[in-house]
């Protein structure tokens, strides 16, 4: 029974690493193919959802079946719990990079806007914010995890700074308007992937912890 | 023992149904501030927030421990894992209603765009499904569930609407442009809320069926 256990809970930590890194990928080429203009990267990010969609809902079944089955002790429950829960964060952070592709499609209709420096930046932080967040899952590693919290603020400040600097793109000439709206939105998702790791570190951290950095919950506690 | 579980199972639901009206709450107050211009409801919503932060710990901390220390039958395991995710999508419809109050801070320093009709009507179909995806997992009732997923596509539609109509404001007068943005921004944070109680009406036709309806699962398996 133990050894049955064991095994399961392993090849669930090898599924939700193959989600992430199918997430991680997914930001990746949605951003080559707006920096590069490559219609074929476009192609493997709709084509990598599906697989992601499909593993989501192993992993729940997985996950619920250990919890049923094994009655497993405290750690391993939090460890479960918050799986079901990670699982849905990296499935929707799949969603946006499929929103990303889908505003550059629009944007290789028309040349482009200006050269791209900070949106291919949010989007390594964020990729290695989903990455080190599912580490710190599998790992079990809270101050990786709460370390991933704080990168989310970086990645806040390029999305305000990239606002600003798009809407004066609008504002010189209306023909900048619909690209630049496109970028803002690609910044934007490119924000809600970052939250999603951070939903990721914060879930992490309770579950080793069994303390709730969500809302500084933790700050009024001390 | 048993008198125990079901006490706990009740007043967890009595805390997400208390968590969900406030969600409403908030949902319609961000709006009336939008529509009516009125600073005090945004004090409301952001006073709000406080209180269902607060309430997600405590929800999450019930369910957790009612799963711990009960054993549960699959029936109920599933309702508070189901309870978990729900808790979350809450506590995220809460953020994107504050996240509307802060556009509409923005948008108090100028004068109206435009009358708001498709904006409040967003909302108004929104707020419903907040409020019926909860009853769905109360109730256990997947027919209603699955009827709340529906809705979501009016949702898109009229979130793609204004988006057009508000892109042509856009051009036709730079001095627009600030405000139509942010009313497009609203308009997305709404399509977003009507996302999350999807997403609850999707976990509760799991929870009730023990079948997938994300990603068409369903049509898959049949």
């Amino acid at each position: 029974m133990e050894r049955h256990f064991d095994d399961e809970l392993k090849s669930l930590k090898e599924l939700i690493i193959r989600m992430s890194s199918l997430a991680e990928e997914m930001i990746e080429k949605s951003i080559i193919a707006l920096k590069d203009r490559r219609q074929d990267c476009i192609t493997v990010v709709f084509e990598k959802e599906k697989i992601i969609n499909t593993l989501q809902i192993e992993v729940d079944t997985i996950a619920m079946k250990l919890i049923a089955l094994h009655q497993p002790a405290a750690g391993d429950l939090r460890f479960l719990v918050s799986a079901i829960k990670i699982n849905a964060d990296l499935e929707r952070i799949g969603d946006l990079a499929v929103n990303i592709c889908q505003r550059t499609q629009d944007l290789l209709k028309e040349p482009p806007l200006k050269p791209l420096i900070d949106i291919p930046r949010m989007a390594a932080i964020s990729q290695l914010m989903v990455k080190d967040a599912i580490d710190s899952f599998i790992n079990r590693n809270a101050d990786l995890a709460r370390e991933v919290c704080k990168r989310d603020d970086t990645v806040d400040e390029l999305n305000n700074q990239m606002f600003r600097e798009l809407l004066t793109y609008m504002i010189q000439d209306s023909k900048n308007i619909s690209r630049a709206l496109d970028l803002i939105l690609v910044a934007r998702h490119l924000e809600r992937i970052a939250d999603h790791a951070t939903n990721i570190g914060e879930d992490v951290f309770y579950m080793v912890k069994g303390k709730d950095i969500r809302h500084h919950a933790e700050d009024n506690a001390v």
